[in-house]
Parts: structure tokens; sequence; C-alpha cells
């Protein structure tokens, strides 16, 4: 049983980026941007209801409060404000997830908040920390190893661990830098049969040739590239026929 | 019976305006900025910490998203994106209510959007969506007479008629426009006099001299001047030495 | 003679929107965004740098401060202000049109501010304010007969009046509402053939079948929309074809 | 003879900080907030037409685009965007000092900025070559020793190095981290005898009670604190009575 997650709700205004109608159809899990890097309240509000009409679950996807830079610019934000910051979105978030008739149901941090608390200590705990204050012991989605789910599970929260098909792994299991050559899949092929390994096998072929264990009870699909909709309904298909249960992480 | 409510938490990053402490040991609703036109995730927290503590209601000043007008300039925003915008920040501000033990009481718009509403039915029936989008049905604070809390009672919410102490009155019971002489009552001495009346009598003295009913359930006292605070101990000492009971609105 | 305009750069951040690339092939004006509405400095660098290759004119398309709106909510901004904020678009567009050898040679404004400027003396009076703030005596392009070019050759600067291929006209001049039906002309051969006739004859068709006179020195091409490009590109050749010369205006 | 700076123009909107009139009296240089931390188009037009109308040389005082965090939060932008929005601030304020008779006459980054340029090669670069692309070859304002002098006048660009009386300082001559104890200087009689030292002795005592050297040809003195006014104008009072010629670097 795997969940598919991707990042929806990313226009803003009179910019449009995800084809949010068509990832709703495949997906499990839909990161909503929450008005910080993306997302206004019209758009928070339309892939709420469609997310609930077709019994995707919603997940607020927090970012720093970056616009211009897509939450894609590391920025030191003090613990107790990012806090308050993620908070603030979620809570957002829950009004357009309630009047659909669902419910915020995950959080995953976005771009450069994500990254940066696989390794950051202060600003996991401040990730955690906003997301207990935003009440529900809400699951929070992230890399397995990250400093972001122990921080989850220190706090009493689930850590729900993602894995990326369409990234290159080293032999330790994390993921390779974005920065090196060969740091992303882009056959389309190849993207396939990695999902089907992750979910499968627990595993991937990493950079090396050699087999890594990657325990991921979802897989993230990137819904901001041309053909971005395509490769979902094909990685989706190919776990259906595989036998590989698709459905929300429980 | 009174309320006694005002605007706060209206700093914004480094700046701040309204002297919250000291208000929020007077008023019985708290009136907070939810990041539209001021107010950050860290004030809000930290206002609805402080109201909590002290007992005092907590409603939702929501505004137009105008940081740089501080919401005091109407912008045309089509119906259906003001109330996503409404219900938006509602949702924002829920969250630290609710961290702080409380919840978010009542909803009333600020600046352009308070004033516009007086009198455009489609922008008060848009707010007044936003709150029904947010749930709850909450209570709505406006204007005697205003569309808004016509439109609030058409949806079946409570409109809850507020006065201010410090503006004139038309001999029609409406306020004296901002624009001409003697709009503001600045003798502290008549401001007190003049929210007894309203509290006792239901009623007060017009520009004319003519006595004219204004039905309120609560007096809005200002924030955001030099010695409001002052004047707020005042308005409340005066009422309770009355034996005007002051407390939030049932 | 005729001059071609078209609103770019109208990207901003991660988002993209209009075909920089293509119109600047075939526009002889590019009303540059500003920041205000569209456009982040890069986006601005990036289209003045390519307009100054192709040797097009760079003006600045100025709005009101509204990145969710796109510019297109009215706003009731003071006068005082206004001037301000169109001085200061101006001022951050020139640096990157003169450091790409060229200069910021007009002003056009953008959205709700083009279309308050038409009838509203108070906000053309602070556009053109804003624009003397500037320096440089810049002309203004805009609708004939609008407040917003009196108001420019008032203060003794050149207003520079344009004309819609794509829109409907009534028979005193005016462009038909945008809110009726047919006020969007969307047959490309119609637009071409009602473009040719503004050139030609200084005069186009209106909804009524009788001829009005339009005087036009420039027409605005549309940059937003899917294959504007394509009838950017077939509206320039049958003005060539017709031997209209194509250029800025003087 | 030696120059005063401080941080001016650094409210938005409704909110106020600095000082701006009672120190246009006092300091020589005066670093103008140009609206990506703090400063909105009308505050700048004021505080550049005061600073015009007493002689005060204008700067442009430049920042991260972070109002939320008045631009103290470490940003990673990528240095051709952080470029950009150099090159972009310095414009929009040149049009307020020409209009004011003035010019914009060096730059001083803000802030996190100001701070990572100390050591950041890399954004040093960055904050360079937006000045460049301002034109103009603007002086830049800085701590004596960092990468952004360094980066200044590898480019061909003056550095202007400068003290700063309310910091102590290292027996190296680096300013004492604010995260440590006494890292600031409180006692007002001192700051005016530290000041007095960097003019005079172009030295100052270090924490460990030796001399340390610190060739400054500005001071900064802060605005945005209660009594800044006052301790500036006794700054320049004690250099004027010492003998040293107070007035803008050349």
């Amino acid at each position: 049983m795997i969940d598919l997650n991707a990042d929806l709700g990313e226009g803003f205004g009179r910019w449009t980026l995800t084809d949010d109608e068509a990832l709703l159809s495949v997906v499990t899990s839909a990161n909503v941007a929450c008005g910080f890097h993306a997302g206004d309240p019209s758009v928070m509000r339309r892939v709420c209801d469609l997310a609930a009409e077709r019994g995707v679950r919603i997940g607020a996807q927090v970012s720093y409060r970056d616009l211009a830079g897509f939450g894609r610019r590391t920025m030191d934000v003090p613990a107790d404000e990012l806090a308050a910051e993620v908070a603030y979105q979620v809570g957002a978030l829950r009004v357009f997830a309630e009047a659909a008739g669902a419910r915020v149901a995950y959080v995953k941090p976005h771009g450069a908040l994500y990254n940066r608390t696989v390794h950051d200590t202060d600003q996991a705990g401040a990730v955690v920390a906003g997301v207990r204050l935003a009440g529900g012991d809400l699951p929070v989605l992230g890399l397995p190893g990250s400093r972001l789910l122990a921080a989850a599970e220190d706090a009493g929260l689930t850590g729900v661990p993602e894995a990326f098909a369409d990234r290159a792994y080293t032999p330790a299991g994390t993921l390779v830098p974005r920065r090196e050559a060969d740091s992303v899949v882009t056959d389309e092929d190849a993207v396939v049969r990695r999902a089907l390994s992750f979910a499968v096998k627990g595993a991937v072929e990493a950079v090396d040739g050699t087999t890594v264990a990657v325990a991921a009870r979802s897989l993230c699909l990137h819904g901001d590239t041309p053909g971005a909709a395509g490769i979902a309904v094909r990685v989706r298909a190919a776990l259906e026929e595989a036998g590989v249960g698709v459905g929300a992480f429980a």
C-alpha cells in the first residue's frame, strides 16, 4: 500500500502553475500551498473543493514567507516566528478543507524549508512546534532520516517518510544533491520503474548500481513540470497493475 | 450591559502600533488584525495568548489585502475572492485563539472594508459569505443600519450593532463623515459622557443638538492614537460607576 | 506610420505569463511591468536587455500595488501616494533600461489604473504628477479622449492615443465595456482587418455598423493570451504589406 | 573630518519608526530605506525632500526583500537576482533624490545583507554587481575588512569604512557579535567618548582594554531606538567641540 502525493494549488492571482485538475485525478494526497510561497485564498478554496470531491486527502504545504522566491530561498527565520507562521498557514487552509467537508490531514514543508529541515534541528523543531500549535496532532511528511521526521516523532506526532521516483539516491539512501549531475531522473520509464521499486521492494537502485533500502509510505510526484500529469498517470497505472494498493497513508 | 471593543494587534514585524497590553486590561472584545492590513503570525499569537489569559473575547478583524495602505483604501475585490479572503483570515486567527484555549467569537471588517460594507450590498454579502465559509456561525460586528448587518441577519448570523463615542452623529443616527469638520469628538470628557449616553439611554446628542436613538450592543474604543488607553480606562470606569455592566455581548 | 505596443515582463518569480521573447520580435514599444502588479527585478532586467538588443522602445507599465489582483482591482489610493508610487516604478525600470543602453521612453498605466484614469480626473492627475516627478518629460500612452491624456497635455507632456484592434467600439468612438457581450473581437481575421483600418483610415467599424474616427498613434496588442504572439505577427505583416510604416511613435 | 550616517525612512504605510526629522538635523549622510525592508514611495519622497533641503547626502539603504522580517533574516538569494534587486532599489530612490534636486550618492546594505556581506564573497559580489548595474559608480559603505568593501574596490568603486560608537570591538578590530554579552554599549557618555576616539585617534578601546586601530571615514548612528536623536546630537556636538570637522565623506 502506497500513498501518492503532489504539490498543488501553486498558482497566485493571475498566475497558474500546477495542473491541479489533472493531478487530483491521480494522487491520493494533495500538498496544498497556503499563501506563503504560492496559493491565494481563491486557489486554496478551489483545490480543497476538488480534492474533497475526489476523495483526495488534503495536506498543508507550509513555506517560508517568500512569494518572490517561491519559497526556494533559505531564510533564517527565528524559531518562534517560524512556528507561528506554520500554524497560521495550517489554520488558513483548514477553513477551506472543512468548508469542503474534509479536513487538513497532514503537513509538509515546501522548498527551502523542506531542504533545511532535513539537517537543521532548530528549524525542524520550529516546524513541528507550529504543527502542534495548530492542533490536531497532524502527521508530518518528510525525508526518511530527516531531522524533521525525528522532531515530529519526538513530539508524539507521526512522521511519514516519502521517496522521490525522479531523484537519484546515494548508496546511503539520501538524495543526490541537485547541484550534481544526474541528480534528477528524467527518463519516464525509469521514473515508473523506480516508483514500483520503492513500493514493491522498499528499495531503489543507487547511483553506484547497488540497491539501497528506502522506507517510504508515500511517493512524491512533481506537478509543476510539463508532462507532470502524464508521468503521474503512468506511475499510478503501473503500481495498480503490479497489485500495489494506492491510497492515502493511514 | 455593554461590550467594549478595540482594534488590537496592529503591528507588523518590526513595527508596533496599538498598545495591546494596556487595552486588553480594559476592553471585553479584541478585534485582532489577521495579517492582511496588519498583524503577523507572531503578533496574532501574542495577542490571543494575552486576551485568553484576561478573559477578553477574540474577534477576527478582517481586511482587504493591503499592508501598504493599512486596509484604508477601498478595493474593488470580486465577491468570491473577497469571501475567500475573509475566510482565510478567520481560519488563520482561529489557530492562535484555540491554541490559547479560546476561540474566534465574532468577525469585524476593518477600515475601508468596514466603510464600504455600510452601503455596498455586494461586498457586504461577500464578507458574510466569507464568515459562513469559515464556519461556526460567527456574529458580525458593524454599524447599525449597515448593509453588513442586514446581510449577516439575512444569512442567519447575529448582527451586533456598535457605536463610536468619539464620533459625531447626524440627527438620522448615522456618522458625520470624516471629511466634515467636527466629525470627531476630541474632548475626553465629552467622549466619556457620550459613551455613558449610548450605554444608559441608547441615544446620543446629534450635531444639531437633538437627541437621536442609537441601538448599540458594543462601544468601539480606538487603540491606535496617543492616549487611547487612557480614554478607554476612563470610559470603562465611568460605565461601571454608573452601574452599567461591562461584558462581552451575548 | 503606426506604433505597436504590448504589455511585457508580466511574470513574477517562479511564474511566467507573457511570451516576451516572441512579442519583442514584433512590437515597437514594450510596456514593461515594474513590480507592482507583476515583474520582478530579474524579469525587468531580462526584458530591458532583450528590448534594447532588438531596438524596441521601453515604456514603464505602472500599476496599483496589487500583486494578488494583478493590478486589476480599482483602489482608492490618495493622489500624492499614487504619484509617488508611479515615480518609484519609473525609477526602478530606468535602471535596467539604462544598463541595457536604452532608456525609459514613455509611461502607460496598467489594468485598473488605466481604466480608472479614463474618467477620474484626480487619479489621472496623480499619474501625470508621478510621471513629472520621475523627470524627463515622458510621453503618456492612453485612450483618446481620456482624462489621462488631457492631464498629460495640460502638464506639458505628450499624450499618445492608442487603439485596440481586438475591442469593439461604440459609435461615439469609446470602447464597448467588457461586461457587455461582443466587447471583445475574437476572430483573428477581424482583428487584423481592424488594425489595418485604424492605421490606414484612422477609423474603425463601430458595433452598429457605422464607421467611427479613432485617432491612434499606437495599436495595443495583447500578450497574455494563448496565440497572442501569432496574432501580433499577422497584424504586423498585414500593416507592412499595406505599406504602413511600423515604428515607435515620435 | 568625519561623516555621520544613520538609517532613515524606515516607516511603511501607517507605521513609523525612525525620527527622520530630528536625525536629518544631525547626520551628514542619510541611508534611506528603499521599500524592500521598509520605506514606501511616499516616505522615500519625504525623506529625500528633507535631506536635500538640509544638505544631507542621500544614500540607498538596500535590503533583502523582506518587509515581515525588516530585512533582518539572512536569505539565500541567487547572486544574479540579488544584483537586480539592489539595482531596482537604487533606481527607485534615485527618482526621489533627483526630484528634490539632489542625487543618490552611495549605497549601504541593510541588516542581514550587511552582516552577510561581511564574510560572504558571493553575496558581497552580488551587491557590488547591483551597484554597478545601477550606474554612476557609487561608493559603498560598509565594515572595514569586509568582503563587501573588498568587492567594491575590486570593481573600481570606492569602499567607505564605517565604525559604530555603540558597539564593542574585539582586539582584532571586528565587532563583538550581538549574541555575546556586552556587545552593545548603552552608556551615553561612553558612546560619545568612543565616537570621539574613532574620529580623533582612528582607534577605540577593545573589550580587553587594549586599544585597537579602526580606520573609519563615517560613524553610524542608530535611529530606531528611543533617545536615538538625543545621542546623535551629543555625538555631533562633542565632535565639533573637539575641532573635528563633520561632513559627508568625499
